[in-house]
């Protein structure tokens, strides 16, 4: 029976997702202690009430709180999160029913994905994009198809809003078969934030051809300048098919406790519901109290932006934006300055720094990041990782970095750009 | 384009896996404020230093805390895993190749079913089963065939042991086309501890057959009076060809932490690393930080068992068992007494009862517990829910009771139990 011996390996579904950018550079950044402008995530705490709401529960009294909740989400979280986006999406939401929680907004999309698309479907993604969207819809069996924001200025200091879609060619992706579109707004890597007319043009084709939209809203609140975060779900006719998607990490700087939801019509959350009980069940109670505490305190806190986090990190994100675009103009890099989101993607196409041949046929910026994080102990990501394969030549050129992080740890990162590109002919 | 409108729908893999016993009767104990022997979770806290644990990672100065940590499990807790089960499983582990951690062993077995399944594979599955195992691999698009333990004695006070498996009806279910057998061990809900001549059995099975073998060891360390748990992984040439599963949440009596883990070979973890980067990317931190800790101490005190949780919890239990036991005899109701886990199956069958129609096909057992639920407030699970249709015969004729439970819990359950069935005739 030794020919049998192929049973004991993988599942097919998994063929072509092995790679993966977080675990590689988290990894080598790690390893080589790099300063990490890579993987998003603050390099300094949650706000402390958020903390104490986590430190509450868990030394709570009520054993509930170490014990099994509601499958999809506890019932103080799913009652804040109807409480916050009903008036933000204009719909009187029911918590049960319009709201689903999930393993971090990565946990939700993928009960939307499995939950929504079958094997054949098609499905529209707008480049760049956060990259689990790729495997994650290879592994439902959908076809994806990709349309790229394309840059209309390349020379010098740019702003993401010079990205934007071809609206013939993104409804050239479109056609009978087409079930969902997936958007990132505010967007990663690039910092876009969609405008009212870029929404209505594809709010439009998703009414067209009757597609479901998969919202990825993560850094809803992090939007700057005179920028407005609109979210899809409330243009006409769209709330019906859109599924919007959230993060406790992202909103409350807290990545490591992976929580996340989905906010739609009960004939999509549903189908999500039915695949998160049949694939994690529910998520741990003590992150959904504590977030439902800190939620709700912020909701309180509304009306007074100055002490709702909600906006008050936006304000403090956006200095630190700004001193991240100053550093890369002074060593001669060119930043596209994000109107949302806290990534910046830099151009790096004018150095003429060598690569090392680092034995991969990887684009470009894969073996830059790898460089720059080997040799200069600065950590960042390659943008073509948020492009599937024909459109990785639209990334190749750019690395992005984070900046949610303490404004020493952009300094630093600023000293050892000024050190080494301050001296490369460019 | 209305004839469209069935695309704003659910995935056909969903179909047939809505209804979820947890989700329904979880509901109902909550709406009846029923008291709750069904679920299984303690109504009582985790040990105390395990909170502490918690506590001192989520106060913690470190920001690390409270960020993304390492996807396929935090470092600290994937070391403290391999220390724990190198010398169970007698193989030395590596902590990133044999260990995989995710959203409960739930999580788990989801990340195997996906990550190891392929559609049109045939999976071996011992009933009655953990409920989630039937629909996981539907999911997957697997063919399940059900192999049912079968009561060599039915009449009075029954044990576990007396559940037992025909090789022969055993080896019917396999053919070239097995990719895996599913087995839970101690297992939920009868209780029954594998021998080893019948692990070895199975063993022999998924060596001729070349199976992987699923293990569910949720309920390891819940083993009574001389009944001694054995790995199936720890049996000659079945390493290579096992993932162990166990669980944080059923360890410490925190099952809302939803942590659990997977140990195997490197050909089988590396699957699920991969399935559950693209599904989840990673678990809490505070939460794995707290797990490991936890488990730190817990293994600095196996030679002491009289200190350390994973033997005290058992000693905790079984008087729990007996009680649980004595009072079924009372009213007389017959229950199989279990070696390990902590659920009881308690024949109902005598029971001249006549339960209502509650409007529904389902089995005897799912009206009985309704009703028991609704009139006499005490909330149970129906047996017949870890069984294949056309097995579920064998299971209507019983409830589950979940005995992790404060003595007062028991005694109140006992005093509803003696208050009507003492009554009835039989």
């Amino acid at each position: 029976l030794r020919t049998m011996s192929s049973k004991l390996s993988g599942a097919n579904r998994i063929k072509g997702t092995e790679k993966n950018i977080w675990v590689e550079f988290g990894k080598l950044a790690v390893e080589n202690k790099a300063l990490n402008l890579g993987q998003g995530f603050p390099d300094f705490k949650p706000p402390q009430h958020v903390i104490d709401e986590m430190m509450a529960a868990v030394a709570s009294d009520n054993h509930l709180m170490h014990q099994y909740t509601r499958s999809s989400g506890h019932p103080r979280l799913v009652s804040a999160l109807s409480r916050l986006y009903s008036p933000l999406i204009g719909q009187q939401l029911d918590p049960n029913k319009n709201v689903t929680v999930s393993v971090g907004a990565y946990g939700v999309l993928f009960c939307a994905v499995q939950g929504l698309i079958n094997p054949g479907d098609e499905v529209v993604i707008i480049e760049p994009f956060f990259d689990c969207y790729e495997p994650m819809v290879k592994v439902a069996g959908g076809i994806a198809h990709y349309c790229p924001l394309r840059p209309t200025k390349t020379e010098g200091v740019t702003s993401s809003k010079d990205w934007i879609l071809d609206p013939k060619e993104l409804e050239s992706k479109f056609n009978q078969n087409t079930k969902a579109l997936i958007v990132n707004n505010p967007n990663n890597p690039l910092g876009k934030v969609f405008s009212r007319d870029e929404l209505l043009m594809m709010a439009d084709l998703c009414k067209k051809y009757d597609t479901i939209c998969l919202s990825d809203e993560v850094y809803e609140w992090m939007v700057y300048d005179d920028n407005k975060h609109i979210k899809i779900a409330s243009l006409p006719g769209m709330f019906e098919r859109t599924v919007t998607m959230g993060s406790a990490g992202k909103t409350l700087s807290a990545t490591g406790w992976k929580l996340g939801w989905g906010i739609g019509p009960e004939h999509l959350i549903a189908p999500m519901q039915v695949l998160h009980q049949n694939c994690t069940y529910n998520c741990p109670t003590p992150v959904q109290e504590a977030v439902a505490g800190a939620l709700e305190f912020e909701i309180d806190q509304m009306d007074q932006p100055d002490k709702c986090y909600f906006f008050s990190l936006a304000k403090e994100l956006q200095p630190k934006r700004d001193k991240l675009a100053k550093i890369c103009q002074e060593v001669g890099l060119s930043p596209v300055v994000p109107e949302g989101g806290y990534f910046m993607m830099v151009s790096t196409g004018n150095l003429k720094t060598d690569l090392p041949d680092d034995g991969t046929d990887d684009p470009r910026d894969f073996k830059f990041v790898r460089w720059m994080t080997t040799k200069l102990k600065l950590a960042a990501i390659p943008p073509s990782a948020f492009y599937h394969q024909e459109h990785k030549h639209l990334g190749e050129n750019y690395v992005r970095f984070c900046f949610i992080k303490k404004d020493e740890t952009i300094e630093a990162a600023g000293d050892i750009l000024k050190k080494w590109f301050g001296s490369v002919k460019k």
